[in-house]
């Protein structure tokens, strides 16, 4: 589907399947709203998919979109460029912390090339090649890319969630791979939530304090210079955005216009999930934040999109990392709704 | 195994296999410390099994301990006592929500009658009959149970935990169902603590402020009857304590003479680890907090056992149901140290 196709499938939440969701919530055996946040979620699953109960959102299948960017030349990050088709090379091999994540919950895992600077050596099953560019422009010294360019990034993640979909997966959730992304990232929610650049700007990997000063700088001067319009959210990524952030925004369009749920992971999902619900707002009602980063900016993201996070175990390694471990409790607060006895039907008392 | 040749068998955790864990934390490919909690975690894991990486903890073992409280008869909650009973039939067809978290997480399930009210009118190969006594006497008009009950109780969470450890489990979760249960909870998470009463009790499934009220009396009035001694801690279950509490102590003791993890529920299960730790304060290396309750009595519990909570989701269910939910990050956390590519085997730069 187009960008256009996508958008204008978007629907809201369906008000009488959420009500539903909550009157059967009420009838299960168990204390009333004694499983505190999974009850919400089993009720906003409810809404996405306009059914109660919803489908049980597994298999999940989780995306990983990978992409260099010019703003590493500025010197944000301690790690060389080259990490990137390396850890690509490591996903497609098994041995990242999300292959090791996705075995355990059952998901499976595509990694897809929507900007990696260099060609990458091998042809895989599980790589998709949807190079757009090979790495942005720096961001602190002109766009990211063109506008185009950011659209043909979104329908590439449209793609994906699209043909995922078509594949079985009831469930998706975004990951990414990029040395330097967090800086885009952190250019993305000051410009799409108003927030201090330094508010949202964090240590990613783990950085110095020079460095640390010089991305606030870098982040700061890019919305200086490209004065970013929220209101032109394909414009946003264009400017300051990344490859895969354009690409996992996509993703999330494409799991909404097909009212399947889709975690988001950290600091860059979030940024993306910025971006996707500008297009469409309506578009948060198939989100759902698996985790709280480390990284303030997707702290600051979560709270605008009006998004809970279910764990918060101090993560911040991306990958789609969190949101993979978010899947187990996802699926259990759908479950509830399928297998759980009413008090009628199993005969409990109630008090 | 006795109480006492269990407790002669639980040692410290290995702090070669902690080193080992985390120095092979570090050469993972992903930044330091990215994987937060899980990373501490895996260290406990390693720790705790004396060896790096530490077993896979799957497939997980739930036992679910069922028993009937005198102090019922107070008005403590207003829920009927029959519920015990009828929850425990309904935990047997499998309608309860610690079935579905089970089965999401594939995990085994077995219900111990250890103190349940009145005789089970099923046979069931998912039910244990381990009954000690029909309920445990009123804790505010004398003591709960006698001496050699709780030690008795204490040996059947113990012989349980053996069981299912022989049966292949690599990792145990404890449940609990028991109507008025949370009292008993409150008054040793005080006794164990010294905590002040009112500070440690919650409002369990839901109940009024004047029930509430009446809760905090019992349990304050309990602790000035019989002033338990934590020194001595099957004389504080026995006065204070229930037959499931005492049953969950001896899984945790059970599982830690066997070096394998025991993940801790609400705030009965709290209650029960705090009895286990001032049985065999090394008990602790084994124990896995799987969530935060909102009854406020496991927080207190938690921070006594220096155990930090893997969820935080609102949950006050029981039955074990946020023990079971946190078994896919344990074994997350697990398959990290077994799967994951080092900097050198995969080939990636650092930084």
């Amino acid at each position: 589907m187009t960008l256009e196709t996508t958008l204008a499938a978007i629907r809201p939440a369906d008000a009488a399947a959420m009500a539903a969701a909550r009157e059967l919530q009420a009838r299960l055996t168990k204390p009333a709203g004694s499983l505190g946040a999974l009850e919400d979620l089993s009720v906003r699953l409810a809404g996405l998919a306009g059914i109660c109960p919803p489908p049980l959102p597994q298999p999940a299948a989780v995306a990983i979109f990978a992409g260099d960017h010019g703003v590493h030349a500025q010197g944000v990050t301690p790690w060389p460029q080259e990490v990137t088709v390396q850890m690509v090379a490591n996903f497609l091999a098994g041995g990242a912390v999300v292959n090791a994540f996705a075995r355990q919950a059952g998901a499976s895992l595509l990694v897809v090339d929507v900007g990696v600077g260099t060609a990458l050596p091998v042809a895989d099953e599980l790589l998709l090649d949807a190079n757009i560019r090979r790495g942005t422009g720096d961001l602190s010294t002109g766009p990211a890319m063109t506008v185009d360019e950011a659209r043909a990034a979104v329908e590439v993640g449209i793609s994906v969630a699209e043909a995922l979909i078509d594949g079985g997966a009831k469930c998706l959730a975004g990951g990414d791979m990029g040395i330097a992304n967090t800086t885009p990232a952190a250019a993305l929610i000051a410009a799409f939530t108003g927030a201090d650049p330094a508010a949202v700007t964090g240590r990613g990997t783990g950085i110095d304090d020079t460095t640390y000063a010089k991305k606030v700088e870098v982040v700061t001067g890019a919305l200086a210079r490209h004065r970013p319009d929220p209101a032109d959210p394909i414009a946003v990524l264009a400017a300051v955005g990344g490859l895969e952030h354009a690409a996992l925004a996509g993703l999330m369009l494409g799991a909404a216009a097909r009212r399947v749920p889709v975690v988001v992971d950290g600091v860059i999902a979030a940024s993306a999930a910025l971006a996707a619900a500008a297009l469409a707002p309506d578009s948060v009602a198939a989100m759902i934040a698996g985790h709280r980063s480390v990284e303030p900016g997707a702290s600051v993201a979560l709270a605008h999109l009006g998004l809970t996070p279910l764990l918060d175990l101090g993560l911040r390694l991306g990958e789609g990392t969190g949101a993979v471990l978010a899947l187990a409790v996802v699926a259990s607060a759908a479950r509830v709704l399928h297998e759980v006895a009413t008090f009628d039907s199993a005969g409990v008392s109630e008090k």
